[in-house]
C-alpha cells in the first residue's frame, strides 16, 4: 500500500491574518497551539499532532503548502526518490515547527508540497488535558469545533496530469471522477485510506495554475454541520452553500468564506472504501448537472471561484 | 383554558457563587444579563424576557423562588384572589429586575413562588444582535448553549396535595403520574402548555420541605444533549446520569450536578399534548420499577438527593 | 384562550388513490386505519385519534376539508355560534369515521372545513401496541416514519381576511407575516398552541380560490427530515425543496410531491412561543427574497404551484 | 501495509433461524441476497459484496466462521504461505456462495476462519437499484437499516496470543488493549484500517474457547442508534445495554441479542487513526472499571455472556 500516510498540515494563506484568526479560533473553534514566524499553528481537538493549519499572512489568499506525512522513515526515502525521479523535487527542508525535515516538491499543477516523517505528537497542556486517554485533546465545543483537518480541495488546469501524479507518485487512490462530453477529466476524488476522499482536484475555470478551491475541517456527526450554518450565520460569515449533501463522495457539507477569501467547509459524512479493488464512479457530464444528491443546484460561485482570485469573494 | 402562560424564571440558591457563574456560562452557555444586588441574571439565546434563572449566594443550595407569568393583567388578578381564597398568599412586591408587580405566595410544601405579568422583553445590545429576526438572540453556541429554562422539579411531602394546588389554583394539566401500590402518589407530570411537561412534583424520599429536585434547560435536539455530556466530562462536571430516553414523559436527558450541589438537566424531545382532554398516564410501582424506556435502570441518588440537602452531592 | 384545540385530520384529493396510499404507507409510513366509502384514513404512530389524514380519489388533487376539534362541547357550540353569525356556516353533518358531530363552514377563500368535538381515542390493535404506555401506537419506523399532521398551508387570494378570521373565529394567534411594498399580506403563520405555526395562509399567485400549498406531517428530529430525504431520493418522489431551516418560522423542512401532486412536507425544528402577548414578526419583502435561514433561494414553483393545479407538478 | 483488507462477512449459528432471519431483516434492516444449502445469506445496503452475514442454522449460537478479504491475489498468497508456516492452516475450500477459493485456518482460541480474494461485487436487482451510482443499493430505511457489518468481538482464552496472531498473520494494527494488574491483557482492539476497531479479543470469563461475544453492523449516525433502540423496544428485542459512548474506542453503541442468543451491536462514532505509527492507548483495570465514557457502569452480562452460552441470555 501507499508510502503515504495522510495529509498532515496546510498552510493557508490570508490577506487579513488577524481577522482570519479569529474565525478559525471562534468560528470553527480550533486552538492556537504556536504563533511562529509570523505565522499562527492551529488544531482541531481531534489532531494527533501539534496542528493541522498554518496560517501566514500575504498579499494573496491561497494555498501555502500541503504537507503529507510518511508512513515510515524508509517509505519517506522511497517517495522522495520518486519524485526526484520525475524531477518535481526541490529538495530537502530542516523541517519546520512540530516537524522534521521534509522534502519540497509540486504537483505538475506547481502546488507546494513537502513530505515528511518526524512529527511531534500533541502534548496538551493541563487546561486542554482530555478525560479520556484516547483522546488528543479536551473537548471544549467552542464554534464549530472542528475535530481536524479533512480533506483538500485543488484547482488545477489539467486534472488528469495532478490526479496520476497523486496516484503514482505519492500512492493515493481513485474512488471518483468526473469526464466531460468531450473526454476531459474535470474533477478526481483521491484518499489514501478508506475515507472517500483526502485530497480532490478540480478543473480551474479560469485556466489558472496552483490554486485552492478549499480546505475541509471534519466534525463528528450532521447535526454539527448544522450548527455550524446558524454560527456561520450569527458570526457574519457568508454561506456560499448551505448545509446538504454531496452526490459524489456522499458528503456532507458546508461552505463559506473566511475573511482572508478562502473557501472553507465544514464536512462530515460520506461512504468508507473497504473494497482494496474498487472500480472509481465515473460521473458524465450530465450526471453532474444534476445537482447534490438531494437535486440541490451547484452554486455557480463553486465552479469559477478559487484563490488566489482574479475577483472578491462571492458574499453579497 | 389556564390563566398561567409559563414558568418565568427561576432563582436558584448556591453557597459557590462564583463557580456556579461559571457553570452556567462557560458550560450551559447562558448569557449574564444583569448583576444586580448580590444576585446574577443570566438567560438562554432563545429566551424571550431578559433572563430565566437568577443564582443567588445562599448558605445553602435549592431553591429560591419559581416565578410564574400570568397570560394577562385581569388573568393575574383571578389567580391572585383565588390564592388569596385558599390561604396561601403572601402579599405583593414591588417586582424585581425585569418584571413588574409580583404576587408572592407558597405551594402546600412551602416552595415560594411569585406570579407576575409586566415583563421586559429582551432587548439585545448589538454584540448580540441575531441575524434573523424571529429570534430573541444571536446564537453563538458557547458550551451546551442551552435555548431556555424548560421545567422544574419539585420535591413535595405530599405529591398530590401539590399537584392538586398546580391543577386548581395555578391551571396546570396533569399529563402523567406515578401511583404507587399503596395507593400513594410518588410523582406528577404537569403542564401548562402542549409541551409534555413544565412543573414536576416528586415525593422527598428524606420527607424534607421545599426542596428541589432540578432545573432542567431546553436544548432543540438530542445530538446536542450527547455533546453536552462531552462538555460535562471535559470539563469536569459529574453526569450522574448520562443521555438517554425517559420512559415517563419521553424526555431525552443528562443529569449533573453544578458547582453549588443543585442537581441540572439538559433535556429535549418528549411528546406533545394536542388533546384537549388527555387521560392522564397512570405507571404503577412495578412499571417505573422497569427503569428508563430502553431499561436504563434509574440511579440511586435520582430518587433520593435535593438540595438543599443533609448530605453532599453524590458525585463520587 | 381559544376554542379550538388544534387542527383533527384533513382530507386529501387525489386523482391516483393506489399511488398516493403507497406513498403515504410506504414513503411518509403512515398506517392504514381503516378504509371506507372509497376513502382511506391514515395515521402516524405518535396520532391520539384514530387518523389525521383521509385520503379520497378525485379528479382534481386539492384539499377536500380540514377539521379541527374543539376545546370541549361547550366551546364547539360557542364557536358555531360565532361563525353562523358571520354567515359562513353550513350546518351540521352527523359525523364521519372516528368522530362525532360536526359543524361545516368555509373560510373567506372558501376552503371546506369542519369543527367537531367527539372523537375516538385510538385503541391500537395487538400488533400496534406500543412498548411505553404514554406512546399511542407501536413505532414500527417503516418510511420516513412521520409522527402526526403538523400544520397545513392553504393558499388564498387575501391573506389577511383569511387570516383574521382564523383569528377572531377559531382563536388561532398570528405569530409571524410577510407584509409587501405596496401593504398587503403575503403570507400568515398562526397557531393555537405554542407551536410555531399549525395553519399558514399564504397568497395565490394565480389569484385561484379554495387551494392547498402543502401538508406537513411531524418527526422528531433533523437527523429525519434529512434520512426521509434519502428515502424520497430512493424511492423515486420527486424532492422540491432539499432539507434546510426555513427563516421564517424556523422550521426544517423537506418538499415533495405525492403522486396525486400535492405537495407534502416532512418538518421539525422551530420555536415555541410561551410569551402570551407576543408581537408578530413582520417580514418584508427585501427580507423574504433573502431566501431561507441559510440563504437558500427559494425554489419558484414554491411561490406558484398549489392544487388542484392548471398545470402539472414541477417534477422534471 | 497489510496484505488483508478487510472483514468480509461472518457466519452466525443460530437454534432458531426463522425468528433469527426475521431480526436481521426486518429489526435490523437487512436484504437477504440468497438462501442456499440451509443458510440464508444477508447484506446491509451498503456491502460492496453480495452478502456480510451468512445465518445457519445449528443447535447452539455462536461463530460460524469469519472470512477475510485479501487486499490482492498475491497478498492471498503470501498470507496463506505465512499462515501455513505457523502451522495453524487448515487448507483450501472452493469457495462459496459469492466468493471464490478461500483458505481455512483457525486463530489460537480456535475460532474458524477463512481468507480469500476473488469476490463478486454486489449486482442490485431492478427493485433496488440505487438513485446514487456510488452507492451499491438503493437506501430502503426498513428497521435499523444498518449499512454494513462493522466489526467483530470475540472472546478468548488468552487475549494476548490471539492479539499477536491477529498483528502478525493479519496485519492488524493494534489501537487500544486493557491490562489488568495482574499484567494479563484483558481486551485488544485491532484494525486493518484508519477505523478505531475492527477486531476485538476479550478475555472469556468462562474460560471457555471459540465464543463469540458481538457482532457490530454500522449506521452513519447516532440519531440511528437512537432509533434503534426505539426499534428494538417495539418489536421486543431485549435491550442489554442502552445507546451511550464507550470510553474504549469511543464508539455509540446499542446491544441486544437476536433470537437466537447472539449479541447484536448497532454502532457508529469512535475515532480515526490516520497516524501511521500510534502509540496504543492502554488501559489499567481500575480504569476500565469506571465504566463509559459518560460514567455508565457497564452491565455485568457483558463481561460475562458469549455464545454458544452455558446459561440463556440474559433478557429478562
Amino acid at each position: 500500500m501507499s508510502g503515504v500516510a495522510h495529509i498532515g498540515h496546510v498552510e493557508l494563506l490570508t490577506p487579513r491574518l488577524e481577522d482570519s484568526l479569529r474565525f478559525f479560533h471562534l468560528v470553527l473553534g480550533m486552538e492556537v497551539e504556536a504563533t511562529e514566524g509570523g505565522s499562527v499553528f492551529l488544531r482541531g481537538w481531534g489532531d494527533y499532532q501539534r496542528y493541522s493549519l498554518k496560517l501566514t499572512e500575504s498579499a494573496q489568499a491561497g494555498l501555502g503548502h500541503m504537507a503529507l506525512r510518511a508512513r515510515s522513515p524508509e517509505a519517506l526515502e522511497r517517495r522522495v526518490a520518486a519524485i526526484e525521479a520525475q524531477g518535481r523535487g526541490e529538495g530537502w527542508i530542516d523541517g519546520d515547527l512540530g516537524h522534521g525535515p521534509a522534502y519540497r516538491f509540486t504537483d505538475p499543477d506547481g502546488h507546494a508540497m513537502e513530505l515528511y516523517f518526524e512529527t511531534e505528537k500533541y502534548d496538551p497542556p493541563e487546561a486542554l488535558r482530555p478525560s479520556l486517554k484516547n483522546q488528543p485533546q479536551r473537548y471544549l465545543g467552542r464554534g464549530a469545533a472542528v475535530k481536524r483537518l479533512d480533506h483538500v480541495n485543488l484547482l488545477a488546469r489539467d486534472v488528469l496530469a495532478n490526479r496520476r501524479f497523486a496516484e503514482e507518485l505519492l500512492g493515493f487512490r481513485l474512488y471518483e471522477r468526473v469526464q466531460l462530453d468531450d473526454g476531459s477529466e474535470a474533477g478526481a476524488w483521491l484518499s489514501l485510506t478508506i475515507a472517500a476522499h483526502e485530497l480532490i482536484y478540480v478543473a480551474d475555470a479560469h485556466g489558472m495554475q496552483r490554486r485552492l478551491h478549499h480546505l475541509a475541517f471534519w466534525v463528528d456527526t450532521r447535526e454539527e454541520v448544522l450548527r455550524a450554518a446558524d454560527l456561520f450565520l450569527d458570526h457574519g460569515i457568508h454561506i456560499e452553500a448551505a448545509p446538504s449533501k454531496h452526490a459524489i463522495a456522499q458528503g456532507f457539507f458546508l461552505y463559506g468564506f473566511e475573511p482572508g477569501g478562502n473557501r472553507i467547509e465544514v464536512t462530515t459524512g460520506g461512504y468508507f472504501v473497504y473494497d482494496p479493488d474498487p472500480d472509481p464512479t465515473v460521473w458524465s457530464e450530465a450526471e453532474r448537472k444534476k445537482g447534490q444528491a438531494w437535486g440541490v443546484k451547484t452554486v455557480e460561485s463553486f465552479h469559477t471561484y478559487g484563490t488566489p482570485s482574479p475577483e472578491p469573494p462571492p458574499i453579497g
